[in-house]
């Protein structure tokens, strides 16, 4: 007999899902029905986001498990009704792989300096070659798992990497630092600066006048770690004087970004919607197959919700 | 004694050369004068490219060596007045090297849809992350020396490759194929493809319509092998109809690509001037200045001219 999955997420997440879940469900070799609405006491599975519609588990008599859409589970976890399996996403593959793609393609993208390319309304012909990457030292502020993952992808491009960490780290092809000496060390070697830290009291405005004024002037920022890492009136500065040559940003103080904020129509700003590390769907799917194959087979579910610990 | 080299070349090539020459010779720990005029018979080296004003070498009685500023030699090899040692560039560093970055940031650019943020006069903050590269195919046509390491690099951040070549190759991390039915194989499943081809009779418009039609809906080609493996129009078509999403094109068949190509203002294009592979300064800079070291420290120079040969 089939199984049936009900989708219980926005119409958006839908046209985003269907397909993708359908291969992973094609993969497991399960016969199974996959719809947005499904008569309750049929439901075997639900594919689930907390702000969806169904939120009265009790006519879900046959369910056998509940499976997040996404890492936060925080607004059903304490659902009295919610009494099957709970299981949260880990997408790993979408949200470190994720990363490390956006991260080395933006440092190779300031590297090339592509965007004299895609934007040439003068069809400008200017054969100048960049360095090779071994000529452009890039440096990464925070080596936990991001970091370090970047970091090694980087320097096996061929581009020198240079770290910076709270505490001191070895990583294979990363010269790391610690230390304030260790900061300023990073910085005055970096033509392309990455920012992973965590965000802290302790690292708030880590990129400052003062900070900023240590790189090496045309340099690159790149942050997809955390908005408040950055001084945003000081960067806007060091952007207009032509010390720091570009800046991507991924993360902001207020996201979506402002409307009004200067970095939306600065010409050496380059804003990106908080995608660097982001759950994908495809990826996504698979990690939800993968528990429907399990429940299916009797074995334990992954990532099952620990609902004393709320996570 | 300082040794004395004589940097002969235009004075665009001196801005472009005279820092990471100096940065070279420094390394190499040889006291020198280096310079665009110094007395012929106090010169020990030239630095040299074979269009400069120096023609008639008799003058430079002292001269230990010619050192080629690029590859080509045809324009001063049969020069009778040449009788000392004459080195072409090898720069394996920049050439090889250089193809795998621009290949491989293109490829990222594409993948990310990165074109969308760098581009964005009304301040759209959408969300919506691209697939991880594991669900991104790559098809590569060509695999010598070139095509096989971009494909190799691609495939280290996850991205399946399938390649093909005119013989069966075997090259880790690569699905090669070859003949015909490979070609469309290859052809079939590549949202992005890369043509590293060399230009023959039989590559000619490689990519024409038929080809084209091939390709996945919303593919992306990147041309850094060379212009006639492209039927321009073919592709121009290919563009408007929307079945190609881009095109990013280094080479053309016609360089500087003419300023009335249609290529420079079609919106779906990115041209760039023929920088992928490309003798770099600072990486020329250390070939010239490791054949200087040889010659002090009297051992033979590298990649001496064979004047029979002609290169």
């Amino acid at each position: 007999m089939p199984i049936n999955v009900l989708f219980a997420a926005h119409e958006k997440r839908w046209a985003q899902y269907e397909a993708p879940l359908r291969t992973a469900l094609d993969e497991i070799g399960v016969a199974y029905t996959l719809a947005t609405d499904l008569p309750p006491a049929e439901v075997d599975y639900i594919v689930y986001a907390p702000n969806s519609p169904v939120q009265d588990f009790t006519p879900y008599t046959r369910l056998k498990a509940v499976l997040n859409l996404w890492a936060g589970v925080e607004d059903a976890v304490g659902n009295p009704t919610l009494k099957v399996p709970y299981a949260r996403m880990v997408d790993d593959q979408g949200l470190t792989q994720g990363m490390v793609e956006w991260v080395t393609g933006h440092t190779l993208r300031h590297h090339l300096g592509m965007d004299a390319h895609i934007v040439n309304p003068d069809h400008k012909w200017l054969p100048d070659a960049p360095p090779v990457a071994s000529d452009r030292p890039v440096g990464i502020l925070g080596l936990g798992e991001l970091g370090s993952a970047c970091g090694q992808t980087i320097a096996r491009l061929g581009f020198p990497v240079s770290g910076w960490a709270r505490s001191q780290k070895q990583i294979d092809g990363i010269t790391c630092h610690t230390g304030t000496d260790g900061l300023h060390a990073v910085l005055r070697q970096s033509q392309i600066l990455i920012l992973l830290l965590p965000s802290t009291p302790a690292t708030e405005n880590t990129l400052n006048a003062e900070t900023l004024a240590m790189l090496p002037k045309g340099a690159f920022i790149i942050n997809p770690g955390r908005g408040p890492l950055i001084d945003d009136d000081a960067l806007l500065a060091a952007l207009d004087s032509g010390h720091i040559a570009h800046a991507t940003l991924d993360v902001f103080r207020v996201e979506p970004l402002p409307q009004d904020h200067p970095f939306w129509a600065h010409p050496r700003v380059t804003v990106t919607p908080h995608i660097a590390s982001e759950t994908r769907a495809p990826s996504a799917s698979r990690a939800i197959a993968e528990n429907i194959r399990r429940g299916e087979a009797g074995e334990p579910f992954l990532h099952l919700v620990d609902r004393d610990a709320g996570y």
